[in-house]
């Protein structure tokens, strides 16, 4: 399987993907890569890499790539040859079976739309994230930053492939889909979300109406649909929360010997407690709703980080996750 | 100074309203509370406390009350005699100083522009959380939930109130202002954010533009804007991250002992930082934008939490918190 990496997407490129590339092709010796991005830059990077692995790593040469702070639908337009741009066409000629970017949001939207276009039956794509709950669910959160403010519609379908995903990919059987609101009551809501419920409720699928912010981390239910604003600033609270409460407990260590003490009798507790909220451990997130598989990975990815995106890439494409999709899509609908 | 309890409105009521009028006037002695409710199942609660404190507590009787599911507008309007509404007439009147409810957001808000109205220059009220940061900063975070969805303009003038309330309530000088928004660069948000970003470089406030999710428990800024579903959705997210992490460690801490004497060792920490996050502290959010003091207190409030909504609602009276909000928007506005 050749997954194609946009090695210049990301806050660490080129380093982080090339080393992360390496890695997933130590994990998994069926794998081959294909970098797309600056040669020269990249090519110093893989000598670290065992001759059996470096053979299964592939560079494709291009000196354009999208910058953050680029127009999504303006760069990937015009920038033919960026990296990005570069590996998704890759995957539209069947020469990658998945592109994988830690690169600009929008501009990996955009070029999902453009490059491979969307899967009949969908408006808007929407990045789902896995997200590790205090319970012992999985909850799949959509959309995370694809389609910044949506339309009702947008929300129903985002439901409905969640729930395919949850069902078809997880395999929960009959997944639990709720709309994330602001309470629990009907009320609640404003009209685009109320609009949502009702269309959901006419739905086929096990939709179990509003939940609040506080359902989220608890893993109330398998699925919790919302607009890519709300998704994007909750997740990026979460990890700020995460990150920031094990910085203060670091800073309150080194003040004092007792805490100190106590850390090392709790450190096992501690290390389960991060694991179940290390981004970098789930490290991808699809972009569901265009006819390819599309990684999206953390910005701040690093070497881990990109590993994992390549393995969430590797497991979609195994389990043929474009194609349930469309499938489930094809048969009916909501 | 009197302060009017909706003693009807919570999950809790109208036994912890109750107990939190009694727990405020024990604190502060200057202090008289009138809770409007049942009279007849109010009474017998009032038995617990001692005389001195009793006899500055005045019962109004009403047996309507809103109840969290009742339509906001349709409520406060016909449900003439309910408590919410009745606490609300005795602000207007000047028969008390502030009005504090547990009750229904919606109906909150509706009340206070009906019955109270809205300061000049303010076309929604937003409600403005003291959010505990990571940093030593407090950060107010606003809206959280009074205005689901916004214009342009509702945003700038949340920034506007969010300052006047750190500069002038809180002895912030010069605070800092930024936009919540799915990404700190120039061209992330939608055309609502980009439109009030545009607004707010124009004005006088030491706006820094967007911030992101992680930025909030951060404390990267002293005010945070942004509509009152996603302000909701995040504050609910906190609250449910944070009781779900206790929850967690205490059943991990039940299953074994090693874990337990590092709890013993660390338990001083464990406390400051729940200190940091723990909302029964704060307890109050005041409605910003009406004439007239409005406190919020959460559904789920406790006596604790009612009390230190009186202290909030006390404080923001002490320091005429409504007339330099009308003040400084009178000197010019944005």
């Amino acid at each position: 399987m050749i997954l194609a990496v946009d090695a210049m997407g990301g806050d660490k490129a080129p380093l982080e993907p090339c080393r992360g590339a390496i890695m997933a092709c130590q994990m998994d010796s069926s794998l081959q890569v294909a970098l797309v991005g600056d040669a020269s830059k990249m090519s110093s990077f893989l000598d670290e890499a065992p001759a059996e692995v470096r053979k299964r790593i592939h560079l494709v040469h291009t000196d354009e790539f999208i910058s953050m702070d680029e127009s999504p639908s303006v760069s990937i337009r015009k920038k033919r040859n960026s990296s990005m741009r570069l590996a998704m066409e890759m995957v539209r000629v069947k020469d990658a079976e998945a592109v994988i970017s830690a690169g600009n949001t929008g501009a990996i939207v955009a070029g999902g739309i453009l490059v491979l276009g969307r899967i009949p039956g969908i408006d808007r794509p929407g990045l789902g994230v896995p997200i590790a709950t205090l319970s012992s669910r999985v909850s799949l959160l959509l959309d995370v930053g694809a389609t910044v403010r949506c339309k009702p519609i947008n929300l129903t379908q985002f439901a409905l492939m969640g729930s395919i995903y949850m069902k078809s990919l997880v395999g929960v059987s009959d997944p639990t889909v709720a709309l994330l609101s602001n309470g629990e009551e009907d009320i609640k809501g404003d009209d685009v979300v109320l609009q949502a419920r009702e269309m959901l409720k006419a739905s086929s699928l096990n939709f179990v109406g509003y939940v609040e912010g506080k359902d989220v981390p608890l893993g109330t239910t398998d699925v919790v649909v919302c607009d890519g604003y709300t998704g994007n600033v909750l997740l990026k609270f979460g990890e700020g929360l995460g990150e920031g409460v094990m910085n203060l407990m670091k800073e309150e260590i080194s003040k004092s010997f007792l805490p100190k003490v106590g850390l090392l009798f709790m450190l096992p507790m501690l290390k389960k407690l991060h694991y179940r909220f290390d981004y970098e451990r789930h490290g991808g997130t699809p972009l569901l709703g265009v006819r390819g598989t599309v990684i999206k990975a953390h910005g701040r990815s690093r070497a881990k980080a990109i590993c994992n995106a390549l393995m969430v890439a590797r497991d979609f494409v195994a389990r043929r996750g474009v194609q349930t999709i469309e499938d489930e899509l094809a048969k009916g609908g909501i």
